[in-house]
């Protein structure tokens, strides 16, 4: 049964800022109309109105927000893992360009976006935001199966039209412009899938282009996603392709895709520095903080923590392919660990994150990117997860940080006993107490 | 049905060498009395004497060597994730110690290990290297749930004399080897169990309490696992507590407990200099690289390259609770992650590890320290685990190469058909096909 309004009795934890975990047991979590009306530690301290609404007792469960995913490949799910050992040109060549050049069938990308999409419901992400391929009607495929699948995303048709491969670099900036209209007047009417510019990445895309993406953007108040200071060899080529830029950041600046008036997105910032970060800091630019990534395809490790020191809006990004997972949880312990390495390596002034900062990047810290999201303070979207320790529990008590501690660390999908976005359960958890 | 004899059908990988893969499709692995007796691409390439032997069918699925874990750490299983945001000390402080100070409780012991042997017998891991803790009673009882779970492991009951709190610390030097010898007459009946002698590290250890340990090893001409070179304070601590001795290594040396006729893991070598490596070489000393317990407690990064060119013998190490996952496939992983960071933060001469070297140091470099095992070389011993790929297969054909690096990226225990070790299938995988 389907409620919009009632009430989750249960072990709840959630960020009230970066540093404050609330941890609230045996407690009382209320939603209505889609939206959470706060934590309540007594019933009777329920406010009158909700405490009529029906009462579903997840007691010695946990109730966690939902995570949000700011960055990942959509075409790329399919050969996660795969070349993981290769360098990144290596990689690319080998399996990034020539999959998603397989998206023009849109056949095969039924197939293979099924596939992911059915992955994202089962997880513990409820909120994601998608890189699709050049290819149109592949894009609005996926958006149909996201629509469809109770979580709420973002996916953007890319743009590239210089320095790509043949088989999937557009003609020209004025065809890709063009496509990108076609699919923005087809996708309008999707409530919880929208539509986000997606230029690849400052080399792939000529001044023609971005002018272009500039303009429908302000046609159509769109947010972007795109790719900033992934690694060394890429900030050197930028440089040379936008000598007049005075940082990478500013490449996009220029034609006013850099935050500002554009909720924008930039993923990695690996080697973002000062004058890049008072540019993102300046104009409310997010960074997706991708580590597992950053590894695998041997770009470095973020500076999280000076990023966050700067007051950064920031959030976690699975970025499947280059990052094989495409959980959360996977990305707040590689955040945590890669901190670790960063400072034991040679940035010692910078702290680890901890488990309260990580769990605040891969909940409210990316999920502000989709408005009140990411939390359970009063006002915000029902974005929930209902969980259960994972198995062997500790033969010993455990406080319930410590039980989120383990979660984070251990849970995989079948710990996930329901999961609610926007107050409505997310098809395949149907059953109350699986 | 258990046969000594049999044949397994199926899609076979196992190292022959550090770098070269063995992918054989459609083929036969043959066991005969508890070893392999080589892989045969048809039937009729299979000898004569053997062609009779039943044939399990598994057409379409894998079948590689089980894993072998050459360092974890039994009573820290039951806390691993828990406190993975403290620094080295702390955590030690507030985990590591209280919580191995209660295994003087063998109820807690039997509570505790019994989770951990269940959890070991459903992982992909056949050989496994452990420490204990200084209880005789509570090693006594690991090793016999270790003996009935099908697995063959080595088990350390561990001494320390000082520089360890009170609860842990045994008395004295003569206390400590007197319990070690009650511990040594009481399991030497195990087939598959088998004691390794386990001081702690030279920190906790005093010379005379090293000395006796010395004249226990020759006397049960026991192998030997301990610490080494895990981080930097530790370094200079050891330096400082003996300064006769040239390195870290050389601190054990000088007992005749490193290697040469004795044979030793050291677990981690994050910082082990030319000296030290040379040493290891010389004396036949196995590193076991555990790479994510050195992210987790801030050590830095193993030169496992490094330690490949100076031909050290080499294996992976969960490191529980320092690492928090059992399976070795995640060392793996995380052994190919970090080698490329190393690569990028500064090693720029190190080549990151490729999956065949991994798969290498995850089977038949760990593997070794048991003997001839980790391999389906004929002669080897039958260590073998029948695996589905993981799900959802991608939409286009894959090599068997790529579905093994999907299986060490993706999979886990449910992917997991049977488990042999020594030829005999370990319990809970009795179904020929799940």
């Amino acid at each position: 049964m389907e409620y919009r309004n009632f009430v989750l009795k249960g072990d709840i934890c959630y960020s009230k800022t970066l540093n404050s975990l609330v941890t609230a047991e045996n407690s009382f979590l209320v939603c209505t109309e889609g939206k959470s009306a706060g934590v309540f530690s007594q019933f009777s301290h329920i406010p009158l109105p909700y405490r009529q609404f029906p009462c579903i007792d997840y007691t010695g469960k946990l109730i966690i927000p939902g995570l949000v995913d700011l960055h990942m490949h959509a075409p790329q799910f399919a050969f996660r893992s795969l070349g993981m050992d290769m360098e990144l040109l290596e990689w690319l060549e080998t399996w990034a360009f020539p999959e998603e050049a397989k998206y023009q069938d849109t056949n095969y990308a039924l197939r293979s976006y099924r596939a992911l999409v059915e992955d994202l419901q089962q997880g513990p992400n409820t909120r994601i935001c998608l890189f699709g391929t050049v290819h149109v009607p592949a894009t609005l495929l996926l958006m149909d199966l996201l629509e469809k699948s109770g979580l709420v995303c973002m996916v953007g048709k890319v743009n590239m039209d210089r320095n790509s491969p043949d088989t999937l670099r557009e003609e020209d900036a004025a065809r890709s412009a063009a496509s990108t209209q076609v699919w923005l007047e087809q996708c309008g009417t999707y409530k919880n899938c929208k539509p986000i510019l997606t230029p690849r990445f400052i080399p792939s895309c000529t001044d023609e282009l971005m002018r272009r993406l500039s303009d429908l953007q302000q046609r159509y108040g769109l947010p972007l996603q795109s790719h900033l200071s992934e690694n060394l060899r890429e900030i050197a080529w930028v440089r040379e392709l936008c000598p007049e830029s005075s940082c990478y950041g500013d490449a996009y600046a220029r034609f006013d895709l850099f935050g500002d008036r554009v909720p924008t997105i930039m993923a990695h910032c690996v080697y973002s520095e000062s004058e890049e970060i008072a540019l993102m800091q300046r104009r409310g630019v997010y960074v997706a903080h991708c580590p597992q990534s950053n590894m695998n395809l041997a770009s470095g490790i973020a500076p999280a923590r000076r990023y966050l020191e700067a007051g950064l809006s920031m959030g976690l990004g699975s970025d499947v392919a280059g990052g094989v997972h495409t959980s959360i949880f996977r990305a707040m312990t590689d955040g945590m660990g890669v901190s670790k390495l960063r400072r034991c390596m040679g940035a010692c002034d910078e702290a680890p994150l901890t488990l309260e900062e990580v769990f605040f990047l891969g909940t409210q810290g990316g999920g502000s990117f989709f408005g009140p999201v990411g939390s359970f303070e009063a006002g915000y979207e029902f974005d929930a997860l209902v969980m259960e320790d994972p198995h062997p529990v500790p033969p010993f008590p455990l406080t319930l940080r410590e039980r989120l501690e383990r979660i984070v660390w251990c849970s995989d999908e079948r710990s996930i006993l329901r999961k609610y976005v926007r107050g409505i359960p997310v098809p395949g958890f149907s059953n109350p107490v699986r």
